[in-house]
């Protein structure tokens, strides 16, 4: 039986792709020249240096977004065709897939201020929704109308009980930066080391 | 007979996807730290709330191009062969497409301010355009030289019939946008709705 | 005999769509709103009147760089294998295509200043440089080591006859930058249509 | 037996292609009207001369990574199929790879400035990351478990060596931006020419 997502898989691994390159926009060149005075290397390295909470968003949502790509790749190899419903919940997944840069801008700006949980609240939110779409993508996906008849039911079962956990522990994460911000990207941070780990297990 | 749009399919996807994910730098990240003093979480959250009109924008693109990848798909597994005639009815279809992400914008910056019939004026007129390129694109398709010979004529037949539906229908939103901007915006939404309908019956 | 030029096919081809795309972020929203005054719709509809520039460059770049990408599709049909000599002559021309956003976006804000000649130069000498760029392209496929032998014969001596042109005409388009920017941008639109419709004919 | 990298290979040579597209953006359009004065011809082209290090900057950079991606195209050719070691070692440089854009941006803006060797230490940081990745990558591609059986022992061999001498090579660079930055970008392109030779052995 001909496999036909291909070019659906192809569209969300560019989306992916794209959205995954498209962080390091969010990296600003440092402007260190002060009232007309010369920029010093020293200045230089100082401001590059400041920029730390801008590398620690870029990490934490390149490899979240990378291991959901990982994710996606694994759901469809276990699916047969697609369908109208499977085509939108996947749809929704891409939509906030792409906003990342978003939230992670938003992060990189506000972190090492007082509106850092303003910040977080906003980036946490979005992973909750995107745990949320994963669910409704797996839901939709191993429907008897798209699954791959020969997908391994155990295997089926599992995803099944994992995907359960995503939004509580993202709404967690959410929770956790009302009180504190790097807590709650620290919680983003081990849940995506979590799921590499298990990945591996896949 | 082999199919030899591959490329042209896949270069398509490419435009798609991009566009799609660029809506994502129409979303500026408040500057909400006034006059030297500290940003603060509250501020931050009516900042990002005050932000409604950019995500309001971003949706409706979004699941309008999506839409028509969708489309795109569904007319080009018709298509045996492309020529000239075609891929220019499709080039200028991903001008437009690549576009999209401009009057984006413009709705996003000027949706709440007494500008916003202009900025939906330039929104609609530009799925004016896409509408017109797509009865195009499916017009240079569904010809004797390019059509796939086992298409069946029913479902050709009913493409012919709906697609003359979308430019009247964009300029309906045009229109719309010279008396109320949010009706204007209305329309488009309700028509990326009303195709996911459809489209989940082809 | 097995194509192994694929992958190379594929990058090319997203360096082309994502080049193609981006010109779209030279599209700047315009800034309507006098010294704190509200924006209005026909000072809107009048800002967007007046990036006509904007609209022209992206126009003539677009469908420049969208015909340079079917004539790279028509040339690699040709090529059976390619070696590191093809894959550099490919990586130079892959470099000016990606650079295009830039003298669009210059031409964008200069087309309408005093400034217009420089800009037009620019625009052009890049486009003299992608043409050279395609014929040495043309020359790294078209050798015994990397040609399909079943390429027609006949073909390819029309490719390197018709190839000579493309650096001469903008050559032309350069200097004519110097006494008429609008001439200049003249030249490559008639350019892009002309080898539109000698595309039909391969 | 079958080869499973395909869809890996596809989001590497997307995340490749995009960051290398990325970096014209680094190429910001010259502001030359001073003080409400009508930007003039002469003018303009000063100032297009006087982004050299941008220019210098975006070569640099494009050359390196398009050498990354034939080099990443070789090493998987010799891959019969992923597993999480390589898949996380591959996301370490894709990582890498897509920031590639600001260090970039950093060099282009601060070159010419006293605060040079900051931004040089930067940038070749960066590529002693690279460097370092790419030697992960190819060890995690090179076990049994990954391996293709039929890939040449001597070839194997061969990388393995080669690459060893990646990240002290790039170190040197490093040291060198502390007492010449120019030095520094000097033995970056003296390594994409020195890689680009070599590759076309392989």
């Amino acid at each position: 039986m001909e496999k036909e997502t291909g070019r659906l898989e192809a569209f969300s691994d560019g989306v992916f792709a794209i959205a995954i390159t498209l962080l390091v926009l969010e990296l600003k060149v440092p402007q260190v020249a002060e009232h007309g005075a010369e920029p010093t290397t020293p200045a230089l390295e100082a401001s590059l240096l400041r920029l730390w909470p801008s590398y620690l968003a870029l990490l934490t949502s390149f490899f979240t977004v990378l291991i959901m790509w990982v994710h996606h790749h694994i759901i469809f190899k276990l699916v047969r065709r697609a369908d109208a419903t499977l085509l939108f919940a996947n749809g929704f997944l891409l939509l906030l897939v792409s906003v990342v840069p978003f939230p992670t801008a938003v992060v990189a700006e506000y972190l090492a201020t007082p509106a850092a949980s303003a910040a977080c609240e906003l980036y946490t939110t979005v992973f909750v929704g995107i745990a949320v779409a994963f669910y409704l993508v797996m839901m939709a996906a191993f429907r008897e109308q798209t699954l791959d008849p020969e997908a391994s039911a155990e295997r089926v079962r599992r995803f099944r009980r994992d995907y359960k956990l995503g939004p509580p522990l993202y709404i967690l994460a959410a929770v956790a930066a009302r009180f504190s911000p790097m807590l709650s990207i620290g919680i983003c941070t081990a849940l995506w080391i979590f799921w590499a780990f298990t990945t591996g297990e896949c």
